[in-house]
């Protein structure tokens, strides 16, 4: 009713009369947020040494999926970063291998592709890479190289389904293009949402609330670190919390003691526990941390409430096919079997 | 080619002609297959406590998907009968609640709705009943009918998705309920195969060393407790192997010693590892070990081959919807956190 009015007054008045006063401040407040942020692109990003195929989006898909990559046999991509959940698992941290649990908060698998380094630490540049890395976590999937691909190349479709994926290699199967194949699936994996919509000119995409929390988001200053297409993920930051040294682990640099990546808010509502820690449960509380740990100020009630409203206007929508479930070719005779 | 041939050999030939010899014998042993086996119904068979609603199939759907069933949060049904791999985890006994191996080879959930009792030892009547025990089984999901619920009631979504699916309940957030959804959703995983094409009159449906599988399957007695429609599932048989001692569990009847219901073989070429002990993983030893200890029979290398041959054309696909992960509604601040 709210658009079809809008659309109607624009037919009448186009150009001539002033928008009436809600529409001209989220119109302002449209021109504020264009300078830091962006929508998501209409169609998954390349990386430039992966072009995307639908052969290997969908030999991603499967190998997503697939909980032979694990040495158990049990432990997929999607254990812990379950496309059902928001693209995580829910828990403060993950449980891995013999139920190990892990030092951090598993970060959502929707939209990573656009975050500009990957892992809560950025230890890795690109979700082709971090692909990898929980396969030969010992306290995750707790494979080697050497098993994956043997257990792949024991199963005649996988063998297929690579050479589809890779025509141009000899001997396709390998850590490196498991990691592009499901990366590769992974950037199909984005969620435009209403604040897309807003972005790219829909004033009436945002309820009032959320506009008002979107406007307090960026005078308060969350936006100096939750900036760009993902409302997160393009820089570091120090944040205080628990023992975890980020990632001054991975560069031994003073500066780097206690800083993290930011996260993405897209879906944040979803991906409940939060931080890194995974010790907060409830969104508004998370708000009131990093208003009172990062900003140093507090927000009165109704600013937090107002930046929640605006945070669930982050929650989008995968794809239809990011929801299709593979079927997985069976094992053979010579697959190496579970360990566990 | 082959069927164009058929087609047009009996638009000239209907019912004058006799039939060639390998139709013929086909069309023989079709007749001797139906006395034993019957397709799969063509749509999912409801049970009369239970009407099948869409909503009630989508709300089982979301349910067998969310490790919110379990007390740690990280099990669903999923986890151990998994839909990509077959409706099973492909280990040999399942790992539950902090990673505990349970005592059995988890059994395939396609097509299981049309076994006559569920699981291994026969103790549940039906999906419906069968759904709710891992659930609050201490080595599965380890959770409580109370945990369950509240978690479910705290999310105002599956509130309302319950009384969608019960609308004639005032209170139907229950573990009866839930067992209900799930087996509902459960009744739609029906995976027609080439031997049900078979069954339907196709005489082309199977190829020369299937049909001789199947003549084998009869004529050596595997049969004899592998019939109806879902080629198993009907009856108890002895099967002494490991230390279960199977349904005398349930029953306390010295003749229940070693007795397991007999397992469907609808899929089995993807149900690796075989046996409630989940001990052997080539479907060939499988079928050898049968024919001696059950059958008391040596078979020749080639009826192996043949009978393996058979058992794969019971391999079938489910419809489109079995594959839909669902999107799980987002815990709240109310909802009781994983224990793990």
């Amino acid at each position: 009713m709210r658009r079809l009015g809008l659309v109607l007054w624009l037919g009448v008045g186009m150009g001539s009369l002033p928008l009436p006063a809600s529409a001209q401040s989220a119109r302002s407040l449209l021109n504020q947020a264009k300078a830091f942020f962006k929508p998501l692109p209409g169609t998954p990003v390349a990386k430039a040494d992966n072009p995307l195929t639908p052969e290997k989006i969908q030999l991603g898909r499967m190998l997503y999926h697939d909980p032979r990559l694990s040495k158990s046999g049990l432990i997929s991509c999607n254990t812990c970063h379950n496309l059902a959940l928001g693209g995580v698992d829910g828990l403060p941290t993950s449980l891995g291998h013999r139920w190990t649990a892990g030092p951090r908060n598993a970060p959502t698998v929707y939209n990573a592709a656009l975050n500009v380094t990957q892992f809560w630490d950025g230890r890795s540049p690109d979700v082709e890479d971090q692909a990898t890395k929980p396969i030969e976590n010992p306290i995750e999937m707790a494979a080697t190289e050497s098993l994956v691909v043997a257990r792949l190349k024991s199963i005649p479709t996988y063998v297929e389904l690579f050479r589809k994926a890779f025509p141009e290699e000899e001997d396709p199967i390998t850590l490196v293009n498991i990691g592009k194949a499901i990366g590769a699936f992974e950037r199909t994996l984005l969620t435009p949402s209403r604040f897309d919509r807003f972005l790219k000119g829909d004033l009436q995409a945002l309820s009032k609330q959320e506009l008002k929390g979107l406007s307090l988001f960026i005078t308060k200053g969350c936006v100096s670190c939750h900036y760009g297409v993902n409302v997160g993920g393009e820089k570091f930051a120090k944040f205080e919390r628990g023992a975890d040294l980020g990632r001054f682990a991975v560069t031994k640099n003073e500066k780097d003691r206690h800083v993290f990546r930011v996260p993405t808010l897209r879906n944040v509502a979803r991906t409940a526990p939060y931080f890194h820690t995974g010790d907060v449960w409830s969104l508004k509380e998370a708000v009131q941390i990093m208003a009172e740990k990062q900003l140093n100020k507090q927000m009165k009630p109704d600013e937090v409430e107002a930046l929640v409203a605006f945070l669930q206007s982050l929650t989008g929508a995968p794809p239809k096919e990011a929801l299709d479930l593979p079927t997985l070719p069976a094992s053979t005779a010579t697959t190496a079997q579970p360990e566990f």
